[in-house]
């Protein structure tokens, strides 16, 4: 089930904006509040996609963590080592935005670069969980575009600013609920031209160990997010590109970058 | 004006706990709502200090942002450079606990310190503040202790683990809301013990220059916390101790610590 969160194009929306739905072809079944608190239960309405604006399905309330050095290919490109252990750091909910919104290349930084990753959507507080229970705790999966000033990252040492600027957190468009990590792929394209691809199979620590490590150290509450590192092929993003990022049985998550 | 956040210790306290109030002697006045959203508007009700559980003054609905390396001397004890623009890291707001509240010693780390900081807590939205400006986006001044785990900051590199397990960011007892931070200094006791003490005129980065720095980057929204670094004499803390940090115009936090 592709959950999407939304409000009307028209801005003649009903109250209650933003809302969630069901994705059913090209409509969406309105629900009658958020799918995480208040289940999945239906109203009669139904909005069509094209009327629709898709924002960010999930605001963390509380944190966004991220899992560096993921994929062993990515590590070789800028000539480190895979940890043993997932490396973790955090980007603050107020870098997340929508599909479709605008990617803003701050004046701090010179090169700021896509990094294409699969991400987990945690549905339940969840501390201390062991990796067979894992599936218990998420809600579903999303697509994320890890933001990343390069220049900064390297300057700074401590990655939070060089990754949580403002608009450096794009997610959407939907939330798939039965989702197969280890069946799909994520690709990367820039302006249309594959940048990243690479099978979630060539992980280096697999969303169980991520979330049981995660939540071994912070608990976990609803509607967290936790990104889970990027392929090799990453790239620099300037005034005028679109970058998309897609995960088969997800879908697209396109964003224009302004400079 | 010293804000508290509290709830009764009886538990038989009004419906609406937590609540905020104003500290008058040994007594809290009873404000309506929460004064950062709601102003100082008072009740009749007035609540002994004795009768009071004082909780974390502000829980952060976005994020806690951090400091490292601010004063000359503690950069000094690990050997480090000052850095010439301050080096920013994130808690998550899931390491918030109040006065009194137990430290827990994780089992994965050998090796957890004290740090006794200064806290600004941010009032409004705040984007791009100006030096000259940032008093008008600040709420008031609390105490944190930025407690890490000194081994495992050191082996992830990335610090957000190391300084985001639970109970890692004490907060407390109060807000005060006209704090001269250049007048004011910062004490650490363990087990009653002097450990670190400096005043904030020690600092490399001034509090302007901070919440100036981090507004460039990330949005602030409202109930935001930013520690300003740590002055020489962090240590460890283990099960049993008692870690008091005291900043003279706001209080003494103190808190426990369980293995």
């Amino acid at each position: 089930m592709k959950i999407a969160r939304f409000s009307m194009r028209s801005g003649s929306g009903a109250a209650g904006d933003p809302r969630f739905g069901i994705v059913d072809g090209d409509e969406l079944v309105v629900l009658k509040g958020d799918p995480m608190f208040a289940g999945f239960e239906t109203t009669d309405e139904r909005v069509p996609l094209s009327e629709a604006k898709l924002l960010a399905p999930v605001i963390p309330r509380s944190k966004v963590v991220a899992v560096g050095k993921n994929f062993v290919d990515h590590v070789a490109e800028f000539g480190g080592e895979v940890p043993k252990e997932p490396l973790l750091f955090l980007k603050p909910n107020t870098s997340v935005i929508g599909p479709g919104d605008a990617i803003v290349v701050p004046r701090q930084s010179k090169r700021v670069d896509f990094e294409g990753e699969l991400a987990i959507v945690i549905g339940s507080i969840a501390r201390n969980v062991a990796e067979a229970d894992v599936d218990s705790v998420i809600f579903g999966y999303t697509i994320a575009n890890d933001v990343t000033a390069r220049d900064l990252q390297k300057s700074d040492g401590q990655w939070a600013r060089a990754k949580g600027f403002d608009t450096f957190c794009p997610l959407g468009p939907v939330i798939e609920t039965e989702f197969e990590v280890a069946a799909n792929t994520v690709q990367s394209r820039l302006n249309g031209e594959s940048r990243q691809s690479a099978p979630f199979t060539d992980m280096v620590h697999s969303v169980a160990s991520i979330v049981a490590y995660v939540s071994a150290a912070f608990t976990l509450l609803p509607g967290d997010v936790i990104l889970t590192g990027t392929p090799a092929g990453v790239g620099r993003m300037v005034d005028g590109d679109v970058i998309e990022i897609e995960i088969s049985g997800i879908g697209i998550l396109s964003n224009p970058v302004r400079g």
